[in-house]
C-alpha cells in the first residue's frame, strides 16, 4: 500500500501535493497578514495581486497573443454550454458543433435551447471511439456563428491531437480536461474554456479565454452575470469571484511554471500515458482499450478487462492496493485511469505494474 | 496591536478561527483518506456525506418546515438576481420589489431585463436610511408573481427586524448578509438565498432555500444550469459543485451549532452591535450613524466622523492599530464595521475603545 492512495479520479482530480502543502501553510495566515485569504475582501490588495497574477500566468504559459482576455466565471463548463450560444449565436447564424462524446452532446443540448444548431460531424457511427480527422471538420463562413469542439472527451478517453487552422469562423474549444497539458497554438481559437477541477485546481471556477473582437457583434441585453462583457469590463470582479478557487489555480499555475512549462508537461504526460497504453497493447487482448489508437487521450485512459467478472475483481484488488477513482463514468462503465498533469509518474508505473501482475495471476 | 488584525471586512468576511484551523488540519488529508477533499470526486462517499450533511444542518438550524429544498448554486446572489425572474416571473404576472438600497436596486435592474417589475416601496425618499415598516409592504395577490425583499442592506447598514406574514404571494428574500444571524420563521418565505461569503463561509457558493411548490408552475425551457428544477432533481450534483466552498460552509454551520444555535448568536450579535452603536449615540455628534435607529443593522454598522479630515485620520490610526476592512462601500463611503456571526466580541470592544479614545484625543 502506498503512503497516500494513487488518485485516478476523473475530476475533481489529483492536485500537486506540494501545492496542497503550500495551501495548508497559508490557510490561516496569508503571507503574514494574520488573516486567511478566504476572509478578506476581493478588493483588497492581497487578493487583487493573486487575481491579476493568475491571469498573467495563463497568458504566459499559453503564450497568448495580444487581444485575449482571461476571465474567471462561475458554474463550470456546464454554464458555458449555455452562455456561449446566449452571447455568440447571433440571429441569422447557425452554431456548428462537432459531436465527439458525452460532453459535446451536453453542449449541443444546451445550445439548441438558445438558437439554431447543426452537428457537422458526429462520432456516433464509431461509437465515439475516434476524434474526427481535420478534413472531417467543415465550416461555412457565411452562416456559422462559430465552430465548437471538445478537445478531450473525459468519459470516452479520446482527444484531439491537432487542431484545424480555421480563420473565417471563430473556433471555440471546451478544454476542461486537457487545458495546460501541452503547448497550444492559442491563435487557432477565438474562445477556450475549462472548468478548473481537472488540470487547474479545485472545483469552483471556470476559466474563459476569449478574443476581444469575438464579443463586439453582440448587442442583445443579457443578464449581467451571463454576459462576457461584464467580466471583461470589471476584470472578473463585477461581483465576488470564487477567491479561494482562483488562489488554488494560481498555486497550480506556478507549479506548472516551476515544473518547466507546457513542453515539459507534455513529454511527461506522454510518458505516463504510454506506461498504461503499452500495458493494454501488450496484454494480448486481456485488457481492451476503448479509444482508437490515433484518438487516445493522454488524460483519460479508458479500457476494460476482457471478462466482466474479472473486471469486478480488478476493481476490488485495485482498491485494496491503494488505487482510487478507477471506475469509469456511469454512462460508459469499465475502467478509466485519469492521469492529469498532477498525476505522478510513479502512480502510473504502479498501475501498469498492478495491471501486469493481475493479468499474470488471472489470465 | 492584536496578534491578528481585527477583521471588519464586509465580505468576504471574518471566519471563525477554529474553523480555519480545522480546515488547515484536514486540507492535505481529509479524515484519514490520504487525499484532500479538493482532489476527490464529487460523487465519492466522502464528499456526498459533506454535501448531504450541510443541507441537513441548514434545515436543522433554520428549523425549516417540510417541503423546502436546500440547494447549492454558483454565481453569488448576483446570478440569483437573474435566475429568480427567469424561473418565477411567469407571463401575465408582475414582480413586486422592495427597494431598500444598493443590493435591492441591482436585483431590480436584472429583473427588468427578464419581465415586468414594479417597485411597491422605495427608500429613495429617506436616502435608504430606513427599512419600510410592515404596513408599507403591499402585495397584489392576483398579479404579483412574487414579492422580493433584501433582509439586510450591506452597503447602507439597514436591516429588517421583522418580516411580513404574507400568505397569498410568495415572499423571496436576499439574506446574503444576515442569514443564520438570528432565528427565523422560515415559513414566511417561499425562497431565501444567500451568497456564502458573509455569514456562511468563503466566496464560491450560494445557498438557495425554496419551497417545492414554488417552481411547479414554470414550464418554459431554461438552460439547465439556470433552472432550479435541475438542482432539485440532481440534489445540486448535476455538475461538479464547488466542493471545497460547501465543505467550509459545513464547518461554519457546525461551529454555529456548537456555539448554541441561532438564539445564542442573535443575543451575541445584539451585544456586539450595541457596543458600537452606543459609542455612536454617546459621542454627542462626533460620530454619526447612517441608518435610522429602528432600521439599524446588526451586521453592518455604517457611520461617519463629523469632520472629513478627522475621518481620514480615523482610518489611518485604525489601520496602524490593527483594524482592517473599515472602509465603507465605494458607493456610500465613510466607515463601515461589519460584525457578522464570526466577529469576536473582543474585536467590537476594541473598536468601541478605539473610537472613544480617538474622540477624546480629537474632539
Amino acid at each position: 500500500m502506498p503512503k497516500r492512495p494513487y488518485n485516478f479520479y476523473a475530476g475533481p482530480a489529483v492536485l500537486p501535493h506540494e501545492v496542497l502543502e503550500q495551501a495548508q501553510a497559508e490557510i490561516t495566515d496569508f503571507k503574514g497578514i494574520g488573516l486567511s485569504l478566504m476572509e478578506i475582501s476581493h478588493r483588497s490588495p492581497e487578493y487583487e495581486e493573486i487575481h491579476n497574477e493568475t491571469q498573467h500566468l495563463f497568458k504566459e504559459l499559453l503564450q497568448l497573443p495580444e487581444g485575449y482576455h482571461v476571465l474567471f466565471l462561475p458554474g463550470g463548463a456546464s454554464l458555458q454550454f449555455s452562455m456561449i450560444p446566449m452571447n455568440l449565436l447571433v440571429p441569422g447564424k447557425v452554431a456548428n458543433y462537432i459531436l465527439t462524446g458525452v460532453w459535446a452532446d451536453k453542449a449541443i443540448e444546451e445550445a439548441r435551447k438558445v438558437g439554431d444548431v447543426y452537428v457537422s460531424y458526429s462520432g456516433k457511427t464509431n461509437n465515439f471511439t475516434e476524434m474526427p480527422s481535420l478534413k472531417d471538420i467543415q465550416v461555412h463562413a457565411q452562416t456559422d456563428a462559430y465552430l465548437h469542439i471538445t478537445s478531450n472527451e473525459t468519459v470516452n478517453g479520446t482527444q484531439f491531437h491537432n487542431f484545424p487552422a480555421i480563420r473565417n469562423v471563430p473556433v471555440i474549444a471546451d478544454m476542461s480536461s486537457d487545458i495546460l497539458s501541452r503547448p497550444l497554438d492559442a491563435s487557432k481559437f477565438a474562445f477556450i474554456y475549462a472548468g478548473a477541477q481537472k488540470n487547474l485546481g479545485p472545483a469552483g471556477v471556470t476559466i474563459v479565454i476569449l478574443r476581444e473582437e469575438l464579443i463586439q457583434h453582440h448587442t442583445a441585453p443579457l443578464p449581467a452575470m451571463l454576459d462576457y462583457r461584464t467580466y471583461i469590463k470589471h476584470n472578473s470582479l463585477y461581483n465576488t469571484p470564487p477567491v479561494y478557487s482562483i488562489y488554488m489555480v494560481n498555486l497550480v499555475l506556478k507549479w506548472i511554471k516551476r515544473s518547466g512549462g507546457l513542453s515539459v508537461l507534455e513529454k511527461r504526460n506522454e510518458e505516463k500515458a504510454r506506461l498504461i497504453y503499452d500495458t493494454l497493447d501488450q496484454s494480448g487482448g486481456f485488457y481492451r482499450g476503448f479509444a482508437q489508437p490515433a484518438s487516445r487521450s493522454l488524460m483519460n485512459i479508458t479500457f476494460k478487462v476482457w471478462n466482466d467478472e474479472l473486471e469486478k475483481l480488478f476493481f476490488q484488488e485495485a482498491n485494496t492496493q491503494g488505487f482510487v477513482g478507477l471506475e469509469g463514468h456511469r454512462s460508459l462503465g469499465h475502467i478509466r485511469a485519469s492521469v492529469y498533469n498532477a498525476m505522478p509518474y510513479e502512480a502510473c508505473q504502479a498501475l501498469a505494474d498492478f495491471m501486469k501482475d493481475f493479468q499474470r495471476r488471472y489470465r
